[in-house]
């Protein structure tokens, strides 16, 4: 049996409690024989602040670069609202994606029938909902130089962002989205504002272009990004695989997550490029919601959203997708049991805390 | 009675059909000696494209300038997809924008009792919604440089926005919302990317400033403005004014008034800064709708956005505030008779024209 090096990045707020149910179902495993994991810790975002003075150690991004997969909790929260703008709690997972060159991000919106009725929108609107939405995760304005605040003197400051994208950036994520579509519904909608943004413009040409060449068969449209964010809200069904930038990505992705009315359920995977020679890529997994600091603490969390994360890993990392089957249907059936956390419940459900639901889960296993 | 200036730029696909409406209310009201309007009319958009090669003349340009609003109606369609970048119909309102220095745009995203079962959203969760959105509307990455796409050779090109705020264009906004709040529930979202962007970070720092400086008696409040969109999406009630840069309020303004149901209903106001000497400021009113060329021409688009939109006018430029009340009466009496267009149809309602609509409205006056 192989041995899967894992790094296991908690962060902060209820990312530690989340991912100690991750601890809980590796532990099990490597007991009993199921699977063979080491693995390392270490701090990122606030906690790594606090320890360190830096959102992420050079030793942590060596153990990164080493991992078979970093599964990874949530950073942030007010505690740090004060600290050096490099050394945010956000810059460490910045850095893990930058340096890995995790440039596919996969967030998949599916609503579970069990819980369609925690969403804000209408049951027959978002009952079976199953998007994925791919984020270009390296680029775009999240990295573009330069990226700075100048004092212009008379009390004026001038800050500055910038966007660039080139074509071999929006190639490679198109890629990704052409191929997951046609494991699933076939079709892909590319979303952009090339009417107002050049960066539009060149996104808008590649992703056609490499449909025409290499994906023929798949159906591909293009949205401008806020008439598809109003199309998402009035009705998510007509998508498949959603393709776009960082920054739409990210509030695209968010919006789509939170259609299903189960934040805490849903997971998402972070991919860098297939390296040529060892058929491997670099990997981070980790839920789509955030640090939660108002919950923190207090065993409420949802650990679904992490443990699903850890799913993803080994669906897409590590090789072991029967074992991310297995347990996809033991959070099913937990849930038909009628357990929840406190963020799905509803009539009828018993509500028990974070370390309950990841052993329910396990014990379910 | 003073006589106002007026220009109306229908522009493209349903933008001159609802343009008509307000045309038909103007020479109402100009018949029935209850206003004096002089009005002008020009080409904007893919209708300035096919006639001039630019998205707006000069000459048009000069009009804008003189008058005291514009009306403006909707502008693009595929059918201006291969137009050069600077001639394309979107041109045309980015340079009204711009050179008419129009920095606020209020959208109000308001959910008629009436309409409150066409969202896709929960009737609880959405009936009685008034939130009022400010968005910045000649900064940021709309109008940075650079914004090019550059040959990098070997197939690569490499495409740059930039997104650019000075401390006097975020104080600006800021007291529009301020002030805006004070007229309605006192509170003020804003919202931004502080963890991730320069521009975000100036943004916070400088609204909260204004805030501490001359607004204390409002209750301020940050978001993020990816869980900003969460939580419109959530329970979008939270809200009273929220403010927001160009991009972010683009595609933050157009979720919340897909959550009314009614995008059909809602108009928006663009102002300039009030001059010290005249205490006049440019204006345009457009409805928040675009000029959906699927179902132009045949006279089902909804005028009500764009009659409500002159009612802006009145309101905001023209100093016609009881006039303004009257039309929002009639126009919510002409859907308490049920009568609607086709987008907002529901059971036992009443489905007619554009025309007919517009009609009704103005006879109901
Ligand atoms: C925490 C933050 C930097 C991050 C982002 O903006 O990418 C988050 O919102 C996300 O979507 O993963
Ligand atoms: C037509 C387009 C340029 C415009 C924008 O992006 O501002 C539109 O979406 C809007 O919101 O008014």
């Amino acid at each position: 049996m192989a041995t899967h090096k894992l790094l296991l990045l908690p962060g902060d707020g209820i990312g530690t409690e989340v991912m100690a149910e991750v601890s809980r179902l590796i532990d099990w495993l490597n007991k009993a024989g199921i699977a063979s994991f080491e693995t390392e810790h270490g701090l990122v975002g606030g906690a790594a602040y606090d320890a360190d003075k830096v959102a992420i150690t050079d030793a942590t991004m060596a153990l990164a670069q080493a991992s078979d997969a970093v599964i990874f909790g949530a950073v942030g929260g007010p505690k740090w609202d004060g600290v050096p703008y490099d050394a945010r709690p956000e810059a460490g997972l910045l850095r893990l994606r930058k340096d890995l060159g995790l440039f596919a991000n996969l967030r998949p919106a599916v609503c579970y029938p069990a819980l369609a009725d925690s969403s804000s929108l209408k049951r027959d609107v978002v009952e079976g909902l199953d998007i994925m939405i791919v984020r270009e995760l390296t680029g775009g304005v999240y990295f573009g130089e330069p990226k700075t605040i100048t004092d212009l003197g008379n009390g004026q400051k001038r800050a500055v962002d910038t966007q660039v994208y080139d074509t071999y950036e929006i190639e490679r994520i198109g890629r990704v989205a052409f191929d997951l579509a046609r494991k699933r519904r076939n079709k892909v909608t590319s979303m952009e504002k090339r009417n107002v943004m050049k960066t539009g413009v060149l996104w808008n040409e590649v992703i056609t272009a490499v449909h025409d060449r290499e994906y023929k068969d798949v159906q591909l449209d293009h949205q401008l990004a806020d008439s598809g964010g109003m199309n998402l809200v009035k009705w998510p069904k007509q998508f498949d695989v959603i393709v776009t930038d960082n920054l739409f990505g990210d509030m695209l992705s968010d919006i789509a997550a939170m259609l299903t009315g189960s934040l805490g359920m849903l997971p998402s995977a972070s991919l860098g490029e297939v390296d040529a020679k060892t058929g491997k890529r670099k990997s981070m997994y980790e839920p789509v919601h955030g640090s939660a600091p108002d919950i923190a603490g207090k065993g409420m969390a949802n650990p679904v959203a992490m443990l699903a994360s850890f799913g993803m890993a080994l669906r897409y990392s590590l090789d072991m997708g029967a074992l991310a089957d297995k347990l996809d249907e033991a959070i099913a059936a937990v849930l038909a049991k009628g357990l929840r956390t406190a963020d799905i419940k509803s009539e009828g459900t018993t509500v028990i805390s974070t370390s309950q639901m990841g052993e329910a889960i396990v014990t379910e296993l």
